[in-house]
């Protein structure tokens, strides 16, 4: 949760999270998107999480669904199908848990995917089209898909995968684009924006510890509009 | 919670968190201050708040109540107004929080503020002699009161707004000085030390990633006898 | 949690955290070994352990423990005398809790602990013969025992002392190696390697902002089987 306050923070946007039941329904009033992370996913959070989609529903705000680690574990896997058919806006994961979602999959070790993103860009476009909504799968080629339009977005670093929370914080990322543009071109901008930023950070970190940082100083530094610009045509 | 511990380490405290029923209750016996944040509230810290509270008051200890967030989320927001008439030995808040309790005003948009410190100093100071307590508002120009005596402490960095963490911290170093100092003096060395380290963090950083770790460092460098006289009178 | 998590990518493992009930259990099955860490216990967390221990034994897992801030919390501490006599492939302590586990100290303040490696070592090699099991007790020279070697490791920083989550992160890679190695040389290890990489870090750090991050680039950096060579028989 630290690192993606900050992360956003750091992209320009305003943070405001709870794990806490009624706080969540009443947060979202304020709210311009709403992000649901299901990673370390208490017992009260689970519990607000369903109220709190029905609010931003309601409100007609965009809602970004981040289905951190399902496949082994059982209540946020149904948790996870349960609310993909709201359906969200946008839908973030890596290849192991779009498999998952799209019912073609077990989950990959944890919080790690065992599938490429493009492996499961067939999964993805099938689960965008049931749902009506956008899905992206990150990995070292990221795909974003609407099941109509596939983009891939090629940028980024492994060590993004050495840092904890840079993968929910691209959820966040994501949530944060859809309060200023359709959930399409913002899960593109977010993806290219991290991808970018990661790039960046890496030509001048030493290791994993200063690339946390960096990377945060670069989501700051780069521009938007511009990195969206290098996504391409799947 | 991480970032606070480590500011309080910084800055030569020993921190002890829990967000735990009877573990804070056991735990207040050991401490020489008590700070109570309401941000990220958990249902099992809600109940746990009042009895830690009353230990401490029966310790004769020092404690400080930082009422994040508080205005749109109910649960926080009656929790506050009861605590705060105790009362703390002093409330560390932003200027929307100070209005929500002085009854005037209805909150920020999450944990940020929508009140400059400064409009809110009539209503601080109000608070601070109905419940006779110290307040302290931060802002870009801080003010702490008595309801007597008001201070200003114009120090800082508009980076201090693009870190999670940083209010919270400023809230648990007022309480930290709370355990050697009086709840005034406290606050107002709290308030232009970390004032002065934001500064000195600042020259240094790049962006608002290594602003984080280089306040730690400053925490940990400047001298809070000297920066405590940078305050005003206001 | 996060620089636990960090720690151990840094060191080339892969984390999965959760304080869930069910989670733990089921996250377990795809685990290599599992580490109990008892800092900041929610109710949830502290319902899920017996549970989730009890499936680590069952698949023959190597499991560690690490009773964070035993002696003054009561829930904490019968917790850990219960789970030391499952009992565990190792104990990750401090002198202050390994004597609080040895039924002859009441425990530190907070987190710290009042009492050296050292003083704690006889008491230590006993709770190691009781229970069967490797103790491993940090500090300025860190002591790791099974009951009847004893081996000394006098390597780290002071610095240490100063970043949250340092001694959490100590208890996550002994863990971590016991899924490679048996559990005294794990522990050896595991001390050795941050021991090293704290002696690193301290080299290049202004303060302890920046050592933060320096730790877990040196623990990315460091060699772990070549400064397990710096241990020595106590």
């Amino acid at each position: 949760m630290n690192y993606v306050a900050n992360a956003l923070l750091a992209a320009g946007a305003r943070p405001m999270m709870t794990d806490a039941g009624d706080d969540a329904v009443q947060a979202v009033r304020a709210a311009s998107a709403l992000l649901v992370n299901l990673g370390t996913l208490s017992s009260d959070a689970a519990a607000a999480i369903p109220p709190t989609v029905a609010a931003a529903l309601d409100l007609g705000l965009p809602w970004v669904l981040d289905p951190v680690g399902i496949g082994r574990l059982r209540a946020r896997t149904s948790l996870a199908s349960h609310l993909a058919a709201a359906p969200p806006s946008a839908i973030r994961c890596n290849g192991s848990e779009a498999l998952v979602l799209a019912g073609e999959g077990r989950g990959g070790r944890g919080p790690d995917s065992d599938t490429a993103a493009g492996d499961a860009a067939p999964a993805a476009e099938g689960l965008a089209r049931r749902h009506g909504c956008v899905v992206a799968v990150s990995g070292p080629a990221d795909v974003v898909t609407d099941g109509r339009r596939s983009w891939q977005i090629a940028s980024g670093s492994p060590l993004l995968q050495r840092v904890t929370g840079t993968g929910c914080a691209l959820g966040a990322l994501v949530a944060a684009c859809c309060a200023v543009a359709d959930p399409f071109a913002a899960a593109v901008t977010a993806h290219a924006w991290m991808g970018s930023a990661a790039e960046l950070a890496a030509t001048e970190a030493s290791g994993p510890g200063d690339f946390a940082w960096r990377l945060l100083n670069a989501l700051d530094a780069v521009a938007p509009e511009k990195v969206a610009l290098t996504a391409t045509i799947r």
